[in-house]
């Protein structure tokens, strides 16, 4: 975690604060369902709650210097806690924990964490679509020129290119829901998943009260492919934040300038160089997203726990675990902050658009004219030999466009003059399914 | 893709018969929604059909060769199938394609591909699903020591393992289920996404005749993120297959020896040793679970394409698409027999569980002594004397067992005697929530 | 290992004849080892060599499937060899394989194949080392702008961007030749490599014969570390690749068109528009470079192998061992012949280098006028107003270029002299240390 | 980081007190250069490194504080950090910097760290090294069971077994030298590497005096193969830390309990189970392996900058740097306790090793009866008839191991008497090369 890229609500889910309040939360709720059940008093689950939960609220740095400390002796970091949570709640304490082991606790426990980030996630994802969807909208028919590999293919607009990601988020939100659901689960089940000391309706008693579903079967720990799955789809967002951040970095290319990140009014520029706006948010999400992307290996490799649990998981979780939401909540809110503000220039759009002088029009030429009645062999023959002389002439003062160059050629005139050379190649025309595509896209958000 | 470790039926779908035969139901597909809309005259769609269709059924190696050759040429793939198909047409091939680009129909291809690549697995997935099952419920009540660490830990039952792998592989089998749908999506959009030359109602038909949906908004291309979040989702199961993988070999050790894959008959073993029976299918499934996973982090690069798309995706799916479906299908299939035919030992189970000298009841004993009325400081103490006794005589002609050593400690004999102690040692009493626990997890299969 | 993605030379190293003939190589030198220390009969050594060596040698498709029928039945590949082996030798062949273990045999085999493939590409990387030291000559003195953050900065020249590159390449020359000698090693030391049933001479022997080196301790198996470094120095080659790649996409891009991927004269672009020239070459190696760095994961997961071995490592390098080398062998020489004739844009990259009115040359002049006499504060000041001046006026018909912005402000004037400001802007004093530079990176290649 | 996993010698390296002061170091340095060059005032060098030093010696936390508001209005570390430093040197700070980019300071500071970063881990891995030295040696002879698929296959000694763990982390030691080598480069030379505004001896003269070689060619900054490459090395090293720690895992098993962790006089077990000695150092080991691993990918992935840099390595970098080499020098230093207190049982290798009866000893009497006259086969069938006896009767009271088996057939018996077949399984010809192996791996240590 590195504070740089840290925001502090995601953080302080990772605090030990938190932590202990929550580990509290499950041990109170766990008495009150043996209290309840008569496996111990319930009088002890009700001085528990009532001494404890102030005590766990109020928790200090110097608590958990204490704590701390407990657990260099012990070695053992829940009993470290409970110790600590006795010398406040008293002899009632002995109540806490009855049946239960280790990672009852701090299984559950993670999974609360995890789903608490997920909504974070969640809530920026939701920002992020926000601010995309107004863009979008705002940009619904701005013309720009549509590439693959890098070369001008035909017209787009920059609204359609944002609705892409807005889908793209969209759908990553759904994995997000769908990976928080499968983290969201409470385990109550012992030493070895089999209830040999703890009820089973204690479990569900736990899970319910803190919104979690009881996981069905446990070993010591609740299976890891559910992490591994909720890091992968991590993984799968940061890649969608790395594919809309190279965007950025394209547009905002010398030769492009299309797009700007926003640049304070009175931010100096790296150098005397007025151009020198650099697209440094969009390269450190790129950055980022590597980062929370190579997080899925070892969440991937912590699957495969031996027999009934080893505990070779908690290390890497106990990196992975903050690392992964702090980072990829950073980098969302960032790319959220961006995308808001990012400077469109429209007239650039069109510049490059028609820097080809009308090339990119050409499929659409060779479509009407084979409708027009001209060979398909014919057709092409004609087009290229408008779009060679178009392209040949680029840059030079008497340059002609491909309207032009078409409506020079004997073989094209003859099957389309120029207001039906125009028609076809009215970008408009191109764009007359742009309402479709919103409608697909933005009728659910 | 290794011949050794691919099955026909999945490898069949990767074959390039099976490719051209996908692409020509595409082109006829579009074909005739656009025959019907008139874009094409609808006897010209009638004739590709008609003509196609045995064309394309009947592809052979010559033809494919032939196909390979005009592509050297054109060095373009689709265009030399069309070239091929046109062959066999005659002149209305011409309306084929119309206003189409090459990735519409290569990535509908792979939506194909995909899904029947799921669909295989999904299908294998349920063959594994009802082995587990059976073996689990064939076991249920089978004692054997639960370990954490590696270290024996209290009493579960195989069944209880098994039950686990189930569970893990039914939320496999939901994660593919979702990969699959997300997958399984059509676009004829043209060459930038906006339908410029193509009506989005082709797109509409194509996709429903292929039991595919329409892609809300492509660019070239169908998005990445979808096909990663399929790879991830391979990744997934892989690990799943290690754990289970693991699992054996952990079993069939030599000094464990609770379980071993099936030896046939007549096999030798390496060498002459008997004890010789090594766990070379788990291995093997360990190793090819690396493999699968290993092919994630390529896909999840796949997904930040350049502006509407460039083609670096392409030789990565070349690669993965073929080898981590092939090689997870040869997985799932492998484990399956392995699990099927597992030899399981109960009498080993038994005779490791009590290895210890019963000391894996000790925490049954001191919840026990607790509820008796011992301070839980003086139960620990009396449950650690009899404990250590037992330990440090393991093995020794003269070693009594923890039950006994438990009888023969004053403190522990003052608050139960042999009677309540074996009521509280019984390894049924273990087991007691076995019931509930398998309800849970086989309720909805 | 997809067949377009592959040259025959590499692929004839992984070929099931490639492998036999490396085994019976081991097997032969073996036995003539064992037969020199007497521990077989030297004649029966001799036969070996003399019956086995054609037969090895003229290992046809037929003996192949006749060995995999034996493999079905005793499920042992070695087995499965030495037995048809036998059948050509006669009786002196149970002479063969004495105190060996079949991982002598398969780790070694593996070491000659990955030192063989390790030497097909070293001699490629020295063909491209050779393109790029041609290319970067060629243009050493070819102005051209460099870029941060996609931002034009000062420039460089093109010359000194092939040098980066072939710098980088020689490093991955010198990673791949120590990770060569860290794979080239043999191990003929029995069951668990203590040499119990065989002279740690025969090691010696047949690891000199050859050209391997003795793995110093060995398990069953040479262990995985050095199969893992392996094939990470492939992956950071990979990397390397994928640099010079991106950047050639980014040169052809539409709006920068500094230099192309050569297209051959008859060939047809991918629709009439003759722009449509796309880098898909440079866009397929960034893909293929994906899938090579994909296979060091589950090389790094195949180092922690179980006590003296476990078989998890072969089915992973079944898959990768081959599709590693193949692939990259690939990539390297398409690589090659892309750099070779890439076809170069000078006057395009002088347009680009002006085509903002000359602010890269802001710097030198900050510097110029500091040293000229004007504050560090007014000098940034004076800069800003004219390059401020030149980037707003850009693309006007009237636009006046940096430098005589900078000539019209009387406090520059007062300082530089238009023959003093053409000295500092000019380019050639950004390349004055040009030949220092190729000096350092040419002079040892 | 997370603190736990960290140790404050490595942590430093990464402190922004640590950071700023290798800052002005190159700053410093590079000034007095430009003294000696005459570029800048020999004075002014002067009086920057001695108002200057001191003040970055004596960095105070509210020092940082002050940089990092600099920071927040300026938006720039380097120029935040400069400003700070021209506030206690007085004017003649304009005198730094000058000609240099920030990733002059930026990437040369790096190397500064990771290579003294690099330094702590070697010394890390001598200490390492030297523990698994004095075990191996005080074990070279202790007789323990070779496994192979985790089933017993022939005698080794667990000095073999560390043997075979020295000689990989020699050889990881080795890789660190060699990657410590490649990241320890200077770069100093200006916005885009051309030395356009600074004389490439300056860059010589910061190089030789931080102990750095000159980086032959940058483009602004030192190129990320480097990186990747250091990054690579420590993922097989991590890999390797796993593969030790695996070992131990096995051999703590409850089954197996042939050596175990240090457990400490007063340590109180998990629970009341005396056997409860878990493996955690090792399982945690494992889990830190898994993270450090992780951090390679991104690090290749930094690889492909654009162009001259794009600044997408940066953030990459502030999390991987200090996170990869702080997590594997605490891993290493774990590692290295571990072993060296590591609780060996050489009885319990000797009981397992027994256990199955001797069978472990068949490979050599099968051996022995071939040269004895015996046929292969007819040997095989003797010994196979024996080795199945012993199997069978495994634990029943009245059972005969496989020596008396052996003796006990007629046809071995024909062929080998008592004393000579006990010459055949005496252990100690199986160590008859340990000597061997021992100089092969410890001579040079």
């Amino acid at each position: 975690m590195v504070p740089r890229y840290s925001r502090p609500e995601m953080t302080a889910i990772w605090s030990p604060e938190s932590r202990y309040r929550i580990w509290f939360e499950i041990e109170a709720l766990a008495a009150e369902a043996m209290g309840q059940l008569g496996t111990i008093p319930a009088e002890a689950a009700r001085v528990i709650r009532e001494k404890g939960a102030p005590r766990a609220a109020a928790i200090s740095a110097a608590d958990i210097a204490r704590i701390d400390e407990i657990e260099r002796e012990t070695r053992h970091d829940v009993i470290a806690f409970l110790t600590w949570m006795a010398e406040g709640i008293g002899p009632e304490a002995r109540f806490m924990h009855q049946g239960l082991t280790s990672s009852d606790v701090l299984d559950t426990c993670l999974s609360v964490q995890l789903a608490r980030a997920a909504d974070l996630l969640i809530a920026e994802l939701d920002r992020l679509l926000a601010a995309l969807k107004r863009r979008a909208e705002e940009h619904k028919y701005t013309p720009t020129v549509g590439r693959s590999h890098g070369i001008h293919a035909e017209p787009t607009t920059f609204g359609l290119k944002l609705a892409g990601h807005y889908a793209e988020f969209m759908r990553n939100r759904a994995r997000l829901v769908a990976a928080r659901d499968e983290i969201a689960t409470c385990a109550i089940s012992g030493a070895v998943g089999t209830f040999a000391a703890v009820d089973p309706r204690v479990e569900e008693f736990v899970a319910a009260r803190l919104g979690l579903k009881v996981e069905p079967v446990s070993t010591q720990v609740i299976p890891r492919d559910r992490h591994a799955a909720f890091f992968c789809a991590l993984a799968v967002i940061a890649s969608g934040i790395e594919r809309l951040a190279t965007e950025v970095r394209h547009l905002q290319r010398s030769e492009v300038r299309e797009a700007e990140e926003y640049f304070h009014p009175g931010q100096k520029g790296s150098s005397a160089m007025p151009h020198k706006r650099n697209p440094v948010l969009s390269e450190n999400l790129t950055g980022l997203a590597r980062v929370v992307r190579g997080y899925a290996m070892p969440a991937l490799e912590n699957v495969a726990l031996w027999h009934e649990r080893d505990i070779s998981h908690s290390s890497v979780e106990r990196v992975i675990g903050p690392d992964a939401t702090i980072t990829l909540d950073f980098a969302l809110a960032r790319l959220t902050g961006m995308m808001d503000k990012l400077t469109v220039y429209p007239e650039r759009m069109t510049a490059n658009l028609e820097s080809l002088g009308g090339v990119v029009h050409s499929q659409k030429v060779l479509l009407a004219l084979t409708q027009a009645g001209l060979s398909r062999e014919g057709a092409y023959r004609a087009v290229q030999r408008a779009a060679m002389a178009t392209w040949e002439a680029l840059g030079r003062p008497d340059a002609r466009g491909f309207r032009d160059n078409l409506l020079a050629d004997a073989e094209v005139a003859g099957k389309l003059d120029a207001a039906a050379l125009d028609q076809v190649i009215d970008p408009q025309r191109d764009f007359r399914h742009v309402e479709t595509i919103f409608a697909r896209v933005f009728a659910a958000g």
